[in-house]
């Protein structure tokens, strides 16, 4: 009488799940400090101080009915502005807060996209492995069907594999760069000429195709690699967009769609994205941190010891030998096993008490996640058993 | 290539919202303290002191990844204890955290539970009218069908329209009380006979049948009716809660869901009750507020004004002869209109800024809804006016 579908969902404890209990009795028996767990994408800096300044001010200033009321389900017109213009200093763009759609974080963006654009059981949504595992539960929530592209050598997206996996059924392409979980920024140069074969499947089949961008990583960037703003590519993309890294909030819940004016049928593409949040009871994005939003738009990411961290774990594995995706933002390496076997090498590391998840999940059995979301001391402990580790190998 | 569905969900703009926006244009016209606006149910009490005070305590003593990282699914687990204890308290039971699931807000909840429950197209679930109009859009969502029962005169459960509903294909029966739109506290005999049916039939079909008992306006209680704990009445029950009313805290997107142990299938349903916020993309309730909540959690609702404005209303109307739902609970006054015309009693009193909701759409079209949280001065404002409306009708 319950459904099944939900149950093993609910029941399913995830890999990364297994891996981070396994670390909790570990620390029980050796102590935390000494359990190297880099299964979690949980931010490790804290929120900026500002934010705690915003909502202090916000208590101090405003009557509790002016942050604690309902907003309209689109979010505050204040916070939508404000995120508009922020878009446009940085992107050349004229967005207004017509473009914007005030969510409870990306997870529930890219709910309310599929929601309003999947139509029918036949409607394909296109995935480029690596990718979020999440991803097909969303798709599938709504009655889509995930396409997965398998990983090229750069771990950017296949060209020729997307080419051939447009067809009539396809409603849109779901792209994710800075990319979790391989920390790829997908060139300028790829992602213009995934746009061009869009554009041109689009035009044969005389139905848009749009390409929803998740962009949770945005913001955390170690290099000089453009993340290409993908509506300046291509017209009808759609982005969705979370605080929980670039501000270290995940737990607040808070984020966005950007429904551009240039998407063919704008106007109802932004309707339908209403009717989808409406349904699913999202209702609207949580009151006061759309007013602390409104405050901190202008806040840089904190990325100091993400990149400190990045850096030792980068130069010291590749100068050892090992293959790492090029890790241009988020904060994970993502790495392949030296015998392309990536479980077995997560087990090996295991006895070391450093735990890694590794790629079948994600699309990439070669590879294994590291989040190095950590204190930078348990990045300098790992580096030696990574090198223990390849020469077990030799 | 959009979902249409969506689109009219997005585009149609709902009675009560329409009637809003004429109030506004006419506050810029007759001044908006003559705009007498019981439309919309946005608590007119503001948050608590307690609210305020538990934020700044938080952001005083705890370092922000305390409260700003993800928090397992399920919620918090001080949050959670606290919240079965404060239930334990008052109803007797013997619940723990594993009974509670926090989600954003009561229509959450309730989505999280038809993507649970629904199975199949055919699925059935009971809503008894005057009833909340969204249920039908958050059943449907999920692919199951609302089975609307006609509202009896007193506006409690039709017990022998139940009867005859219940089939093979029903899942559930929604229930809300204190109700929305009609104030009406289904009472305890009631409640007990709708179980007793529900009990025999799910017997008869040899399959659970739930009562998901639907309880924002638990705290918002008037008289000394009993509001009854349904899960001491009838094992099959799942409440959903929301503090959107109790402490004022709409825009927060905070609530729960309780599944009790006796539920048949207990451990399924939590599990399947995770499962769907999971692919619905609910992450996890709003960690701050989790916090707020564990140390509000015995914070009482603030009744002062809501239960004036009740009494001037009732009072006033009921010795002018008008018809009134009996009012326990909630903040709404449900009013017969003398002509059974909903429709143009509300357009009547449109030409004395006197905006309400006709029951139509809340499957009652013989009464208006009048929200009464709102400043005492318009409550006296009203009460001439329904008696020169009542004059017309002579």
């Amino acid at each position: 009488m319950i459904s099944q579908d939900m149950v093993k969902l609910g029941t399913a404890r995830s890999v990364i799940r297994d891996i981070f209990e396994f670390g909790m009795q570990r620390a029980q028996v050796v102590g935390e400090e000494n359990v190297l767990d880099f299964s979690i994408g949980n931010p490790s800096v804290p929120a900026p101080k500002e934010v705690q300044d915003a909502i202090k001010d916000i208590i101090a200033e405003l009557p509790p009915k002016a942050y604690h009321s309902y907003t309209s389900s689109a979010g505050d017109n204040n916070t939508r502005t404000a995120i508009a213009e922020n878009l446009n200093k940085r992107f050349g763009t004229d967005y207004t807060l017509n473009n914007i759609f005030m969510t409870c974080g990306a997870a529930a963006s890219l709910n309310i996209c599929f929601k309003a654009m999947i139509t029918d059981e036949a409607n394909e949504i296109i995935v480029q492995a690596p990718f979020f595992p999440e991803y097909k539960f969303f798709i599938e929530a709504h009655g889509g069907k995930m396409v997965l592209l398998d990983p090229p050598e750069d771990l950017t997206i296949d060209i020729d594999a997307l080419e051939k996996a447009i067809t009539k059924k396809t409603k849109a392409v779901l792209l994710n760069s800075p990319n979790n979980p391989s920390g790829v920024i997908y060139p300028k140069e790829n992602l213009e000429a995934a746009a061009k074969i869009i554009k041109a499947k689009s035009e044969e089949f005389g139905q848009p195709i749009y390409i929803i961008s998740d962009e949770p990583y945005r913001e955390l960037v170690y290099t000089d690699e453009e993340v290409a703003h993908i509506p300046n590519l291509y017209d009808n993309t759609v982005i969705c967009y979370s605080w929980s890294k670039s501000l270290s909030l995940p737990g607040e819940r808070i984020g966005y769609i950007l429904v551009p004016n240039k998407v063919e049928n704008y106007q109802e593409l932004y309707a339908a994205v209403g009717g989808a949040a409406r349904i699913l009871g999202y209702v609207c994005a949580p009151s006061l941190f759309q007013r602390v939003i409104t405050r901190c738009i202008d806040v840089p990411a904190d990325l100091e010891v993400y990149k400190k961290n990045r850096d030792i774990l980068y130069n010291n594995l590749t100068k050892m030998g090992y293959k790492v995706a090029k890790p241009g933002g988020a904060f994970y390496l993502f790495i392949q096993a030296p015998n392309l076997d990536a479980d077995e090498f997560c087990e090996r590391a295991k006895k070391y008490d450093l735990l890694m998840v590794p790629g079948a999940g994600f699309g990439a059995k070669d590879y294994m996640r590291l989040s190095y979301c950590v204190d930078t001391e348990k990045i300098e402990k790992a580096v030696p058993i990574f090198e223990k580790l390849l020469a077990e190998y030799k």
